[in-house]
C-alpha cells in the first residue's frame, strides 16, 4: 500500500507574512503566504496549514515556544515546516529539540513573501526538501542551508545567518 | 576548521529555461535561470553552474546522458543540482546512479522560471534543501517531492510526476 | 449626477495573451490577462471584457477585422481598449477608423503578460490612460507611445514599434 | 523633422518607492522603481528621471511643494510625471496649476512597486499614456482614471481615490 507524504505547516508570523497597509503607512504581519507558495510549487504530497500565532519574532515569549511545542507533541504528523520570524528563530529552534519521531524545520525570509523579489519561495522549497530527507530533530532552513540550530544565529547587520564560530 | 558547503549547478535545457521569441513567435530555451534563482534565494553556500548543453529534454541523446555522467565523475565535487526537462528526467537520473561519493538531485520546472507563476523557484530550493540533506544517490525533486528515479514517472497528461504503481 | 467612466475592453488574441503547455511543449493563446491586470491596477471604473477571437495577429484576416468593426458599431460604450497581436495591430487599427463617437486604442505586448517581467501592465495602464484622454479616433499604444496607426509599424527584427518615416 | 517625445520623471517618495527593511523590521523609501518599470515597459520615447525628495506625502512641506514648482518651471520639457505619496497628491497637484506648457501627471501607488501584485506599473502606464495625450495642465492618474485635482480625493478608508461629490 502506498501512504503518501503528509507535511504539517504551523506558522507564527515573521516577515515571510509581513503586509504593508497605506491606510496607517505601516507593515504588520498578514495571512499566511504558505498555501500561495505551496500551490505555486505544484506540490503533490498531503499538507495542512494551522496558524498558530501572527507575531513579530522579537515578541515570541517562552509561553508561546512552550504551546508550540505542545502543539507539535500532541500533534500525530512526523513532518514538520514551521515558519518563523528569523530574529529569534534559532531560540525556538532549540525549545522544540528532543521530541521522538519528529522531523522539524523552521524557515522563514529576510524579505516579504508579498514582495515581488523575495527569499520566500525559495526557503519554503528548500524547507520541504529536507524536511522528508532529514532523520528526527530539529533544523533551520535559511539562505539555502540546512542549520543545526545550535550552531547558527542571525547576524542582523549583514541581514543574513551564519556559523557560531 | 569550516568547510563550506559547495554545490555544482549543472544545466541542460528544458522547460525551466524556456524562453519567449516574439520575432518568431516560438519558444526556446534561453540562459538558465539558476543564477537569478539562487540570488534571490540570498543563498551562503559556494557554487558554481556550468551548462552542458540547452535541449528539450526529448532530444537528449544516450550520448548526452554518457556525457553528463563523465562530467560528474571527473568532477570534484560531492553535491549536484541537475537541472533538467521533464519529459525523460527519470530516464537521465537512471543513467546516474552508481557513482560514489556522489549525491545528484535533478529538478526542472513545469513552467517556465520566467513566468510570474512558476515551480521554478520552489523547485531549485527543494532540490538544494534535500541534496545537502541525503546519502550519496540519485534523486528527483519535483511537485515538492523527493523521488526515487526508479519509482517515478512523469504522468504527461496530468502534467506532473506520480509514483510507479 | 455624476456619469462614470465605461470602457469596453476587446480582446483578439496575440502575444500578451499566450500560454505555455508544457505536456504540448508549444505557446498558444490563452484565456486573456486583461482582467488580472485591470485588477493589480485597482481600477475604479466600470468595464466589461469581451473575446472576440484569440488568435496571432498574422492569422487575423479581413473578415475578422469587418467583424470587430462591426461589433463596436453596434456596441454602446464610447471607449474602447482593444488587445491585438502586435503583428498586424496597425492593419487592424487603420481598418477600424471612420466611426463617430468612439476612441479605440489597440494595445498588446511584446512578452506574455504571465512572464514574471512583460510589458503587457505597462501597456494596458497606457492605453487606461490615453483613451479617456483622446478625441475620438483610432490610436495604437505600444512602446509607452501613442501613435497615429497610419504612420507607426513594427520593425520584427527590432521587435518595437517604430515611426514611419 | 522627427521630434521625438520626451518626459521628465520627478520622484518625491510616497508608498511607490516603500522598500522594507528587516534589520529595523520597517519600511522606508527606497530607490525610485521608475526606472525599473519604464525598461520592463520597453519604452521607446526619451526621458530623464530626477529625484528631488524622498518623503512620506504626509510630510511634504509647503517649501517642498513651491521647490518642485519652481523646478519645473525653470525646466525645459513640456511633459511631467511626478511620482508622489498619496495622501496630499491632490494637495501638491493644486499647488503645481497655472504653469503655461506643461502638462503634468501626477501619480504614485496603494502598494509598493517592489511588491509582487501592485498598481504601480498600472498606474506608472496610464500616467505615460495620459500626459502626451492632454492639453497643458495638471492632472493625477490613480485607480485607472484622470483625475481634475480639483475633484479627487484620497479615501483613506477604502484606499482609493474617489470624485469629491
Amino acid at each position: 500500500m502506498l501512504r503518501s507524504m503528509f507535511i504539517r505547516f504551523i506558522t507564527t508570523g515573521g516577515t515571510i507574512d509581513k503586509i504593508y497597509f497605506d491606510a496607517l503607512s505601516q507593515f504588520e504581519v498578514g495571512e499566511s503566504q504558505v498555501e500561495h507558495i505551496l500551490r505555486e510549487g505544484l506540490v503533490q504530497f498531503d499538507y495542512e496549514i494551522v496558524s498558530l500565532f501572527q507575531k513579530d519574532s522579537l515578541e515570541i515569549t517562552d509561553a508561546d515556544r512552550a504551546s508550540l511545542r505542545s502543539y507539535i507533541e500532541n500533534d500525530e504528523a512526523g513532518l514538520y515546516v514551521v515558519t518563523h520570524g528569523t530574529d529569534t528563530m534559532a531560540e525556538t529552534a532549540r525549545a522544540l529539540q528532543g521530541m521522538n519521531d519528529k522531523t522539524i524545520v523552521l524557515t522563514g525570509a529576510l524579505t516579504p513573501a508579498r514582495f515581488r523579489t523575495t527569499d520566500a519561495i525559495f526557503n519554503i522549497g528548500c524547507a520541504v526538501g529536507a524536511v522528508q530527507s532529514l532523520p528526527e530533530g530539529v533544523y533551520i532552513a535559511m539562505n539555502g542551508k540546512v542549520w543545526d540550530p545550535a550552531r547558527v544565529r542571525k547576524n542582523r547587520k549583514e541581514n543574513r545567518f551564519e556559523p557560531i564560530t
